[in-house]
């Protein structure tokens, strides 16, 4: 036990009282060298400066956050960090470029999580926060923004609340997916969707439901939602075929690739919504309405900056257009 | 001007001296109430409680985390956040276990932004790191190391420094997917890997090379490594082809995207190294060196837990073994 303690000790970072003591100073002298005081004489800035050298000293920076009140930091609150997100991908690189850096946190959709994660971020001050909002309640940011919280909702908008947000025209891109299928002779197309506890899932949907009801005569659709999971992406599936859908528009990249695993025979037509590497991986490649990835992350980090630059400023919404590409298995004829 | 700096004023977030005012208590008495210091008085404690709900007061969590010195966060420096990594999933979930919360930055395979996220990772003060490593130089972590830095490397060991590390048996790996497409009839065999600057590279190159060796007369192979760029990697395919190859082990999962998205006739034979998503929706299916994953991550908190809970342990280093998955492409013969 004694060994350990005395490693413990021996391994302890160095604080700024060791560094007055080694520089001969008090240790108020120490902390006007570290802030870069410029009143401080030059010789003995020296001797600290050699001091901090000699034991290595590095400053704490949560110490120096708290002096300046910025932390060069935003954070991200993403559905799940180590699955494809091309939007988080241009967040980084929009916000590496503004020599901020992104620390990232996974919320899986889960309210609860969210939640622990946005005032864990909050409560170390970053400069500013990213975040797919999940869930209707959204009421714990009330406190946090009224205090002076910076914050940009991406692919969904927080519900309720006056907060900058950037989506995909989510109308348009289920319009195009629908209008392209029915041009290519469908009559019965099934629509397979996300949790439509998410605003974006809700929205397609919805667009699916509105695009049918306009279509008018002979056409028919059927809306199935719920969460991503292999199991009942097939059960969807299954009964969209058995009630006669020669066509599947799908709500996200995640169930393209469950729709594509369960349509073996490659005889149902599909229209992705979101593009991804893998749709032009198969036989025949996927046709998609493609999110335009780069100008969401983009613009997410300018509108962050403007906001933490002019606290009140006005809440901006931003509906990013969509286009649809045309690989093959949109283009399918029904049987 | 005047109204935006009311406006800022009115809202600051609110902080101890305004609860102390509001309580009309000490300062000194807020701070022992907020650190749940028994000795204070109900009555006081009370009137404490009240201002606090009354102001909606938020302790700082950076200026908490100064006072305990834990900060129950671990860092994930990871090759890029936007990327499926399983990994980084596994380490979520054993994180999210042990109640702790994992902030993650991507590295970019970039030694300059590595050193810059876990410099800012240990200088916040997180409780230890989980590091995707890149390069050969990593002596920035020495003075870090020795000031208690906990450090865990996944998927590749931190070169030259006694770190705690998860690695999958590349060896063993790379001997199965090599041993398998010769007994499948193949005798010039071609590997496409990623760049040898990473470690796991190297590896899988240099067991690679072992196997050719080691196998003997009248079998040979090729080894293509160098950046993951689509370009880079069609090259190497020609390149092999055009040298006679039948087959091809690929160094990772994007690599055999690529490969995949090359071999348009489907007549080379393909194991991969790493199973992915898509690798069950070619056709035919992906063969792959399937890693434990869920090992790597959980291990990987495992370490981390144990180093911070006694940072003088002994260093240890596991080897996660590796399972062939005959899925189709790699059991096909050559033309």
């Amino acid at each position: 036990m004694h060994g350990e303690v005395n490693k413990r000790r021996k391994n302890r970072r160095p604080t700024m009282v060791d560094v007055a003591r080694e520089a001969g100073v008090a240790l108020r002298t120490v902390s006007r060298v570290v802030n870069d005081d410029a009143t401080v004489g030059s010789e003995l800035a020296k001797r600290v400066h050699d001091a901090i050298a000699a034991l290595d000293y590095r400053p704490d920076e949560r110490a120096r956050h708290l002096r300046l009140g910025v932390t060069g930091t935003l954070g991200a609150a993403v559905r799940q960090l180590s699955h494809v997100n091309p939007v988080l991908r241009a967040v980084e690189r929009a916000a590496r470029a503004a020599d901020l850096m992104v620390l990232a946190a996974s919320t899986e959709d889960d309210e609860r999580l969210e939640r622990r994660v946005v005032e864990s971020m909050c409560r170390r001050r970053f400069d500013g926060i990213v975040l797919e909002p999940i869930g209707a309640d959204h009421g714990y940011l009330l406190p946090e923004l009224a205090a002076g919280l910076s914050l940009v909702a991406v692919d969904r908008p927080v519900l309720g609340l006056e907060v900058d947000c950037v989506i995909s025209d989510n109308m348009a891109g289920i319009q195009a997916a629908y209008g392209h299928l029915t041009a290519h002779g469908h009559r019965r197309i099934a629509y397979i969707g996300d949790d439509e506890r998410i605003f974006t899932a809700q929205e397609r949907a919805s667009a699916f439901r509105a695009s049918v009801a306009g279509a008018g005569g002979g056409l028919d659709g059927m809306v199935h939602t719920g969460p991503i999971e292999p199991g009942r992406i097939a059960r969807a599936l299954t009964t969209a075929r058995a009630g006669g859908a020669t066509a599947v528009i799908t709500g996200n990249a995640t169930i393209s690739v469950e729709v594509v695993r369960g349509s073996d025979d490659r005889r149902m037509a599909i229209v992705g919504f979101d593009d991804s590497e893998l749709a032009t991986l198969l036989r025949p490649d996927l046709t998609v309405v493609a999110q335009d990835d780069q100008a969401i992350g983009a613009t997410a980090i300018d509108l962050l900056r403007s906001r933490i630059a002019d606290h009140g400023r006005p809440v901006t919404r931003v509906t990013v257009p969509v286009e649809l590409l045309a690989r093959g298995s949109g283009e399918q004829p029904p049987p």
